[in-house]
């Protein structure tokens, strides 16, 4: 194969991460920016270039990419494009796949991080061998990839699988960054679980904590994780809380795509049984009679550090420069700029 | 082209509609026979199949038949077996495709009805050209087909698309028939509108209504749209109750798969403003932003006579003989006994 490798590059709020990643997925090499480092976008893809040329000179991989393929918040698989109403320090719309071509000469797929995950966990994780499955994102929101039929869903408008805003609280739902109420990010997400902490904690005044040791504001889902293992009745609750609506929204997706699996990542899907317990009972007992016992819960089985990185570089395999078509061959063959369908 | 048509039929609990049906959609000739007839399956199929060589026959159609179509409640495509929990007075499962390709020697596909009524949208309807739409059927219960990227969404076992048993009400939710509660189908199919009726009679028992001239356990889903015509108030707030909640559920729906719209089907779609008022100012307060004002809502574009038997009929077009592979071609040819891949 005289193009070996793909790119993938994770863009999150504080850091970029990049890597060549082989066939197989393994990540031969990696390397990181700072996101907010440039004012403009056009300065952060420069050094992102000149670092991702630096990777690859020292890796023997020049020349050797087919494509890369980048995960970012709000990032359009169709178009390309970060639109907006992202934490990003750039106006929006950003056309990322373009800028990022343009500047490398390599054929690029983006797609959001969400996205690129549940491709990275058909290709290489959890997923492998599975054609109809859900990867839910628990982060500092909720987010999702949906494959059916081993096709991810992208929607009319590539923005489908959106399943973290699915309203679970019609009332008196927690407010939600999308300015609506009862989403199911506000409930389980790292966030949703320090919001659910400080309530509880408002709510129990009477009962002795490990948690009342740390500022109610400063209180972090790691920190009631910490607390629940150690014993602490309050964080366990938490956990039975979001655990219990959690695995509620999942029988309500099955009765959409029939998936044989969900793929739990990030932070939260690392709580063992504390989440897993309540979230498998209200599973099963909010679910429709023909896929109670059929639908499994899996943690992902991506190494953490390689995870964003693995799964946007697989992306990069679906990034393939168009073929020009029999009328539009020149004459005298002269390169043709890689291209992607949708820019 | 050889054969030039398809059948399609329809099995309802009551009574059993098909139809010969050509290439752009029209229904040729159409008969029906009383589902609950037959005491067994086999007598059952063996009238279908007298009936529908008669019609064949009176219409020149014997030997150009491509295909048939079933729809059938609980029908699996991938199985070809109608499977447990329906209303049809024989046991389960019945292999339906397999007993009617062997009665009739002609290959055929199944699904279930709401799946064959999204077929036929796609195919003859309002979702003509449309790659992403979510099929809603507002009948006895609430039923659902699901189109992505052009493909119904079958699931990993074929039965995906359950809408209406998302859970909507999730505290003191109205008994379902499958044995949850606050199941969508409780409240917006034409069953949960005449509920809807009977507890809002007995919620304001002083409050003058046409249809307290009705025994309440009579009151049908048309009785509450004529009373809400005539001006009724109580009948009226009826239509803004189930409105809004199927309105919130499309919300709700559209994070899932992003569609370009929703194709309504049934009695209830035809309500008009009474029902669409109230629906879309709950689907567009609750859509998160991208996708508000977005996605349409659209009333199915299927004669009510012939839109089963067209829905059916269109996967008749997919019931494809299988073609044996050079290996398996005998040296003298004889006829090959047409089979579907599933079965």
């Amino acid at each position: 194969m005289s193009k070996p490798y793909v790119v993938g590059i994770d863009i999150g709020g504080t850091n970029t991460v990049f890597g060549i990643v082989d066939a197989r997925g393994v990540v031969i090499a990696s390397s990181s920016i700072k996101t907010r480092k440039h004012s403009t976008v056009e300065a952060y893809i420069d050094e992102l270039n000149t670092e991702l040329n630096k990777l690859m000179e020292a890796n023997d991989a020049v020349g050797k990419i087919y494509g890369i393929g980048i995960g970012a918040p709000n990032a359009n698989y169709y178009t390309g494009v970060i639109e907006q109403g992202v934490n990003l320090p750039w106006p929006t719309p950003i056309p990322l796949a373009q800028l990022v071509q343009e500047k490398t000469g390599i054929p690029v797929a983006v797609t959001n991080d969400a996205n690129a995950a549940a491709i990275g966990e058909m290709t290489y994780g959890a997923a492998r061998g599975l054609k109809d499955f859900i990867m839910i994102t628990l982060g500092t929101g909720v987010g999702s990839g949906i494959v059916i039929n081993g096709q991810l869903v992208y929607g009319h408008d590539g923005f489908a699988g959106e399943l973290g805003h699915v309203i679970v609280r019609r009332n008196n739902g927690r407010l939600c960054n999308c300015g609506r109420r009862g989403c199911l990010e506000t409930y389980c997400s790292a966030t949703g679980v320090a919001q659910s902490a400080r309530e509880f904690l408002e709510a129990r005044p009477g009962e002795p904590s490990l948690l009342r040791n740390i500022p109610i504001e400063e209180i972090t889902s790691k920190d009631v994780y910490d607390a629940a293992i150690a014993g602490d009745k309050i964080a366990k609750d938490i956990f039975e809380f979001t655990g219990e609506i959690l695995g509620e929204a999942l029988a309500d997706f099955t009765v959409f795509s029939a998936p044989q699996a969900f793929i739990l990542f990030g932070g939260l899907a690392k709580s063992g049984d504390m989440l897993m317990k309540p979230l498998l009972n209200a599973m099963e007992k909010n679910m429709l009679g023909i896929w109670k016992g059929k639908v499994k819960v899996l943690p992902s089985e991506l190494k953490e550090a390689d995870a964003a990185v693995l799964g946007a570089s697989a992306l990069g395999w679906e990034a393939k420069p168009q073929v020009p078509t029999a009328s539009a061959v020149p004459v005298t063959p002269t390169p043709v700029a890689p291209q992607l369908p949708q820019n």
